[in-house]
C-alpha cells in the first residue's frame, strides 16, 4: 500500500478506469494507491458492439484507463478507444491510457512496400478517442513514443527481470551469457548482458540461397559450456525460442533460461514452451496468462509483477512528480 | 456489365479493394464495373494482429475500399482501417471508404449520462487512418453524415426494396398497412408507407410503472384485417419481430411480412426469424448471410443486391458525375 | 440563490459572461449563483461590424458565456463567436458556450442531395472560435452531440414542462391526450406520454398524389372526446400548430393545450398562434418572448424558467460535480 | 468575353457559384468568362435560418463562390459558409471563396487588452467550412494573408484606380498632390503618389491633453494651391472624408477628389459624402453601391469594375497559369 | 526583487527555463521573480545538431521558456523549439514561449508575388513545438498576434523608452521633433509624438523613373532648427540611420537621437552606427548586444532593460492576474 | 537522359526545386530527368533570415523540393521549410520533400528522460511547413516514417553500395567480413553481409565498471586473417571507426574498408578518416562532400551517386507508378 502523503493538485482527483482486459493487474494498482477503481458496466452486445457506461462522474478528474491490448487485440483495443471517448465526453480533465502492452507494435515501419505502419494507426486511434497522456512498457521499438504528438511515459520492465535475477537465479548459474534470438534485439540484449555483467551472443539468421523458404541459423559469439539467458521483449508463438533452445544445445550450452516482458503467448504457445528444455521462464503480467496456462508451466514460471511501477507512475504523474527520479535518471 | 464510356479524369484510374468481410458484394461490384478487385493478401496472425499486403501499387489512383463492419465487428472495423492506412501510405490519390453497414450506428447520441457516443469514434477513426470521402447505406439515423468531417454519399436501400414490393408482393396482398416496431423509426415508416400508398402503424413500448422489467406494448394505428409489413433498417436478435408479429396477431391482422435493410443478424437470430409466423422477408446483402442461415428461410426470403447502386454511385463519384441524378434528385 | 458550499478547484474563478441575446435569462443565472456578469462592451458598428471588449481580465479563469442563438440568428451567433475568440485570447483558463437555443438545429442531415448540414458547421465554427466545452438545451436530433469534438451538457427542458403539467395543468383535464404534430418528434412525444401517464397520437402528413403542393394531414391514434396536449420542440411559425389544432377539433377533441421547449416565433408567429384555439401554452425562456408577445396571450401563457437548472450545471461543471445525478440519473 | 484556348486541367470543370450579395459583379465575371453560373437555390427562411441547394452536382468540379461581405455582414458572411460547406459535402475537386471585400479587415490586432481579432476568426471559420483557397482585394493589411493557412491571391483594384485617374482625371488637375486621412495608410497613400508622381501629405490626428473626445487635426507636407485627391481602402461613415476636406481647404487646397477601393457605405454615408465638397469620386465595385445612392452622386461618380480582373485571375487559378504575370510582377 | 504575495494556483509552479540567447535578460528575471532558472543541458554537436536535456522534471508544471531569436537566427530558433518538445514531452502542465525580440516579423505578408510569409511559419513551428501561449514584444506588425491560434501578450517596450526620454533627454533638448526613418513606421511614430507632445516627420522614399536602383528621398513635415529623435522598432543594418541622419542635416536639424527596440545589429552595423553623428541613443535588452559593441557607443548608449516587465507579465500570467492592468489598460 | 514516355497527368506538370544544400545532386536529377530546375532566388540577409523568391509560377504543378539537411543543419532546414511554404501559398498542386539526408535521425527517441525527440519535431516542421509527400533515404531508423502523418518514399542507398562492391571490390577480397561498430546497426550490418554471401562480427560497447567515462571494446564474431568491410549508415566524426579499425588490427583482421551511405563529415571528420588505416571508402552524395576533402582521400574514395535514384522516384511518383517496382519490390 502506498504511503505518500503529498498533496495532490492540479486536475482533480486520481480516479482509475479498469478495462476488462487487465483486471488483475488493475486491482493490485488500486490496491497499491489505495483507490477503488472506478464502478462502469462494459458489455459486449449479441450484434459484436462494445458499449461502456460509467456508474459515476469523472467529471474535473485525473482518470487513468488500464487496458492491455493483447489478444483479442481488436476487441480489447476498441474497448480502450470507446472508454476513453465515454471519459472524455464526461468532462474528464485528464485522461491517461495505460496500455501495459501496446499492439501492434512489431508493425512500426515499412520494411517492405504497400504495408501499413499499424503502430502509428495505433496511436492515432488513441489520441483521436481522446487520451491526453499514455503510459506504456517495453514497446518493440522506443522509437513508437515519436507516433504519438501527446506526450507519455514509456517505462521498461528490464529491470525488475534483471533484479529477479539478480536475487534469485544467478547463483545457481554457471558461465551465464545472454543471448538474443534475433539481431533486431541485440542492443537491447546488450543492456541486460551489461547490467548483469553477463557476456552475450546473438542468432544470425539467413535465407539459403537456392530456397526461399529455408533458413540457415548460427550463432555468433560463445555458449559452450555456458548457461544460457535467451532474452526478448515478447514471446508470441514461441517458434523461435524452440529453435534458439536447440541451436544452443548443438553449441554446447548447459541450461537454458528465457526472460521476456510481454507474455503474448498466441495459440498453443503455452503448451508449446511448456515442453521445451526450459529451466526457467521469467516474465510479467502485462499481459495476464490464464491460469490453465500457468499450470502447464509449474515453478519454473516466475511473473514479475509490474503492478508496483505502474501505480508509483501513476501516482507521480497525478502529483506532477518526475518519474525518472523512480528509475534513478 | 456497365457500358457508360464517359472519360474518366482527375484522380487516376479508379481501384477497388475488398476487405474481407464484403467478398460477394465486392465481386459483383467489381463485375458491374468490369474491373478487378487489387491483388492484396489481408492476414491475421495467431497473435491476432491484421496485416495488409498489396501486390500492386496504388500509387495516383482513385481507390475505393469496400468493407462492411458486420460481425465481428471489432476484426472488420480494425481490417477497414488498416486498409485505409495502407493505401495512404503508398500514396493512393483519393481513397474512398465504402462501408455497406456501418457499426456502433445506434450509439450515436448520449440518451443517458456517461456513455460513449461511439459512431462519431468510428468516423473519427476512418478519417484519421486516411479515407477522404466514404459511401453508406441506410445508417440508423442520418445526422450521422455530420459526424464525418469528410464528404460521402449516403444511399437508401429502401427504394430497392419499395421496389421489390411494388414489382413481387403488392398484388397479393390484402388491405396492406405499414407497421414499425418503434416511435423512433416512426419518420422512416412513414416514407415507406406513403412510397407505397399504404397506411401506417407504430408498435409503443411503455415501462410498467410498478415493474421496471416489464413493457407494455400497444399498437398506434390499425391492422385489424390487413396484411401487415414491418418496416426497419436492421434487425440484430429479432427480439423486437417476434413481440411486432404477436402483437399485430393479437389485433388481428393477416400476413405478416417484414422487410429491412441490414441482416445482421446476431447469435440465433436467422434461427429464430425463420420459426416465426412471417410470410416473406426482404432484405439486402450489406452484410452478407451465411448460406446455412439463408437455407432456414427457403424461399420466404428475398436478397435485393445493392452491388448496382454501389457500382453506379462509385462510377459517378470517379467520374465526376451526379449521384443524386441517379435517385431523380 | 445558491448555497452550495463546495469548495471550487481547477480552472480558476468562475466567471459569468452574457452576450445580448440572454440578458433576463443570464441575469437570472447570475442571481441563482450570486455572481455578478462580466462587465463588457458589445457594440454593433455602422458598417454592421459587431465588437466585443471586455472590462476586466478573465486571465485563468473558468468562464462560461450564455448567449442564445435565435432571431436575429446570424448576428447573435457572430456575436457568440467573437465572445468566445475574446475570452480564448485572453487566456480563459476553460470556456464553455452556453446556448439554451442552438440555432440550425433542424439542418443536420443531407435528406436531400446537395444541400448543407448546417449544425455540423455551427458546431464546427463555435470550436474553432475557442469553446472547450458547450451546454446546451433539447436540441432538435440528440446527435448533435455527435457533431462536436469537445465535450458537452446537453439538458432537457422536457421535465421542467412535465412538472408544470403535473403540477398546474393535470387536474383540469379530461382524457388527456398527448398529440405530435410530425412523425419525427413521436419518439420525444412518447416520452412526455410515459412521463405524464397518457395515451398517445401523431399527425402524419402525405403528399397527394396528383398535387405537389397538397398534403392530406391524418390523425394515427385517438383524441376524440380528449383534452389534447401538442408537445414539440419548438414552435416557429406556428403553422403546424394551426393545422393540429384544425385536425384534433375535426376528430372530436375537447381543449387543445400546447407544450414546447424553445418559442422561436418567427414573423407574426406570436400574433398567429395568440389568434389560436388554444386553452394553454407552455414553453421556457430558452429564447426570450417580447413582452408585447407576452401580452397578446395573457395569461394563457406560462414559462417555465431554464434559469434554474442552468445555474445548477453551471456550478456542478465548475466544481467538477455530477450533472447527471442532478436529474436522478 | 474570354478568348483564351489554354486547355483546362487537374481541378474538373470551371464553376461559378454566386451568393446574393454579389449579384452584379457575378454576373459580370460569367460573361467574361462565358460561363453560366450554377443554379441554386439561397433562401432566408422566416426563422431567420438560410439555407442553400445546388440544383446541379458539382462533384469533382473547381468551383469558385462570389460573395461580397458587405451589410448585412453576418447574414453575408454566414451565406458564404453555407455555401462552401454545401459544396464541399457535394464533393467538389477544389473550393475557391472568392470575396471582394472581406469583413472585420479593420479588427486585425490587439491594439488594446482583451479585444478580439475578428479577422483571423473569419478566415478560420471560412477554412473551417471548406474552402481551399481565397481571393481577396485591397485587405485592410497585408498581414491578414498570414491569417489564413490555404493558399489564397489577394489582389489590389489601387492599380485599376491609378489607371481611372492617369486616364480621366490627370489633365484637369492642378498641382495635384496626394493626401491620407490617416497616419495609418501612409505607406500605401506612397504607393499611389509615387504611381502618379504626386507628392503626399497626410493628416495626423492627436487626442487634445484636456479633452478625451476632442481631436486635433493637422496636415503634415503642402496642399496649398493644389488639387487633392484623398485616398484610402474604403470609406464606411465618411466622417473621416468631411473633415479631411475642411481641412484641406482651411490650408489652402483647391479641388478634392477621393479615390478608394470599397464602397462600405454605412448608414446613410452615400448621402453624407454626396453632399460634401467633392468634385469627384473614384471607387470600384467590390461591394455593391444601390442604385440610389447612385443616383445622389451623378456624374461625379466613377466606378472601376474588380470584374475583368476576377475573371482573370479565377481563370488563371483553374489553369495553373501564374497571377503574379497579370501584374507584370 | 517581487513581494507580491497573491496564491499561485492552477498549473503547478512556476518554472523559468532559458535558452543560450537571452542569459543576461533571463537571469534578471530570475532575479525580480526570485526564481532560480531550470538546470538544463543545451548542446551543439560537432555535427551540428542541438539537443537539451533536463536536469530536472516538470511534470504538471508553468514553465516559461525564455530565448530570443536574433542571430544566429536559425540556431536559436531551432533551439527554442527543441525546448518546447522537451518540456511538453516532459509533461509540463502549461509552456509559454517568451521570445523578446520574434524573428522573421518583417517577412509578413506577400508584398510580392511568389514569396514567402515566413512570420506566420514561425508561429506555425512555435505551436506546433508545443508551445500553449507566447510572450513577445514589439513585432513589426501589430497583425503578427493573429497568426497564432494560441493567446499570447503582445508587449510593447515603447512605453519605457519614452519615460526614459521624459526623465533623462527632454530637458536637455531644443525644438525636439519625432522622425521615421519609413512611412511603415508613420502610425507607430505618431504614437511616441503624441506620447512626448512632439511634432512628427517623415522619411519618404521613391524610385527614381529612370534608374531603377536609386531612390530619391524626401523629409515631409519640419526638422529645421529642431533636435531630431528617429524611432523605430529595430535597427538592423543602419544603413536607412545614416540616410536620415545626412537628410535631416540637409534640412537644418539640430542634433540627432535614435530610439528603437530591437538591437538587432547585423554585420558591422554597431561600429556603423557608433561613427554616426548621433547625439545619443536609447534602446533595450531584447537582443543582447555584446560587451565590444557597447563600448564602441560608450555614455551615448542607453539600454532600458526589459527585464523588469517580462518578470511582471510572467507572474501575473501564471497567477492569473491581468496584465493589460499593468499598462492602466 | 530519361526516355520514358508515359503520358504525365494528374498534378500539372513536373517543377524541380533545388535548395542551397545539394546544388550538385539537384543538377544530376534534372539532367536525368531533362528537366530546367525552377529559377528562384534564396537569399540569407545580413540579418540572418533567409528569403525565397521563385522566378516563375508554381500554380498547379507537382513540385519536388530537393534539399539535404546536413550542416549548416539548421540553415539548411530553414530552408527546406520556408521554400516548402513559399511553394505552397504559391498554390503549388502537391509539394514532396526530397530530403537525402534527413537532419536529427538519431534523436528519434527518448532513451532517457527529459529529451526531446527532434526527429518527430522535423517531420512535424515538415508537415506544418506545407509539404503534401517526401522522400529520403536511410533513416537511423525505419520507423522515422511513422512520424510522419503524410506518406513518403524511404528509400535505401544500400543496394547501390552493394552493387559497387560486387562489381568492383569482391574479387581483390581474402575472407571478406562484414562489421558494424555498433549492435543497433546489428541488423541493416546483416542484410549487407546476406545480400554480399559474408560472414559478419559486431564491436560491443560496455561502461567499465568502475570508471564512468571508460568503455570496453569487443568483437563478437571472428575477423582473424579476415579482410574487413566496416558498414554504417552514416559516419560523423569517425571516432567509432578508428576505434573499430584499432580493434579489428587487434583481432588479426587484413585489410578494412568502409562503407556507408550519409558522409556527414563534422567538423575535422574528413581529415581524420584519411589518416585511417582504411584500404578503401564508399559512400554517397546524400550530403555534398567538399573538393577539398575528397582530395584528402584521393582515389580511395567512392562515392555512388543516388541522383540516378532519386530521378527515377520522382519520375514514378509524378506518373502514379510503383515505386517499388523499381527496386523488385
Amino acid at each position: 500500500m502506498n504511503t505518500h502523503t503529498h498533496e495532490i493538485k492540479g486536475y482533480g482527483d486520481i480516479k482509475l478506469f479498469a478495462g476488462t482486459a487487465s483486471t488483475s493487474l488493475s486491482n493490485k494498482i488500486a490496491e497499491y494507491l489505495d483507490k477503488k477503481l472506478c464502478e462502469r458496466d462494459i458489455i459486449l452486445f449479441a450484434n459484436d458492439n462494445l458499449f461502456v457506461k460509467l456508474h459515476e462522474s469523472v467529471r474535473g478528474q485525473d482518470v487513468y484507463v488500464i487496458q492491455t491490448t493483447s489478444r483479442p487485440v481488436q476487441q480489447n483495443l476498441m474497448e480502450l478507444l470507446i472508454a476513453l471517448q465515454t471519459l472524455r465526453l464526461d468532462s474528464a480533465a485528464r485522461i491517461t491510457a495505460v496500455v501495459p502492452y501496446l499492439c501492434y507494435g512489431r508493425s512500426d515501419k515499412k520494411d517492405q512496400p504497400r504495408v501499413p505502419i499499424t503502430a502509428r494507426l495505433v496511436a492515432d486511434m488513441i489520441e483521436v478517442a481522446g487520451a491526453d497522456r499514455y503510459i506504456t512498457l517495453d514497446p518493440h521499438a522506443g522509437q513508437v513514443q515519436g507516433f504519438f504528438s501527446i506526450p507519455g511515459d514509456v517505462l521498461t520492465a528490464s529491470h525488475a527481470i534483471e533484479d529477479y535475477i539478480k536475487e534469485n537465479l544467478l547463483e545457481k548459474l554457471t558461465n551465464p551469457v545472454i543471448m538474443t534470438v534475433d539481431l533486431g534485439f541485440a542492443k537491447k540484449g546488450r543492456n541486460y548482458a551489461e547490467s548483469l555483467d553477463m557476456p552475450i551472443a546473438f542468432i544470425e539468421k539467413r535465407r539459403v540461397a537456392n530456397d526461399s523458404n529455408a533458413e540457415a541459423l548460427n550463432i555468433i559469439g560463445d555458449v559452450n559450456g555456458c548457461d544460457v539467458i535467451i532474452v526478448d521483449d515478447e514471446v508470441d508463438t514461441g517458434g523461435s525460442i524452440a529453435q534458439a533452445i536447440r541451436l544452443a544445445r548443438q553449441n554446447g550450452a548447459r541450461d537454458v533460461y528465457l526472460a521476456f516482458v510481454h507474455p503474448v503467448f498466441s495459440s498453443n504457445a503455452a503448451k508449446r514452451l511448456s515442453s521445451l528444455d526450459l529451466k526457467g521462464i521469467i516474465t510479467t503480467d502485462t499481459v495476464p496468462i490464464p491460469e490453465a496456462s500457468k499450470a502447464l508451466f509449474g515453478d519454473r514460471l516466475s511473473i514479475c509483477s509490474v503492478a508496483p511501477m505502474l501505480a508509483e507512475v501513476i501516482l507521480r504523474a497525478h502529483e506532477g512528480r518526475s518519474v525518472g527520479e523512480l528509475f534513478d535518471e
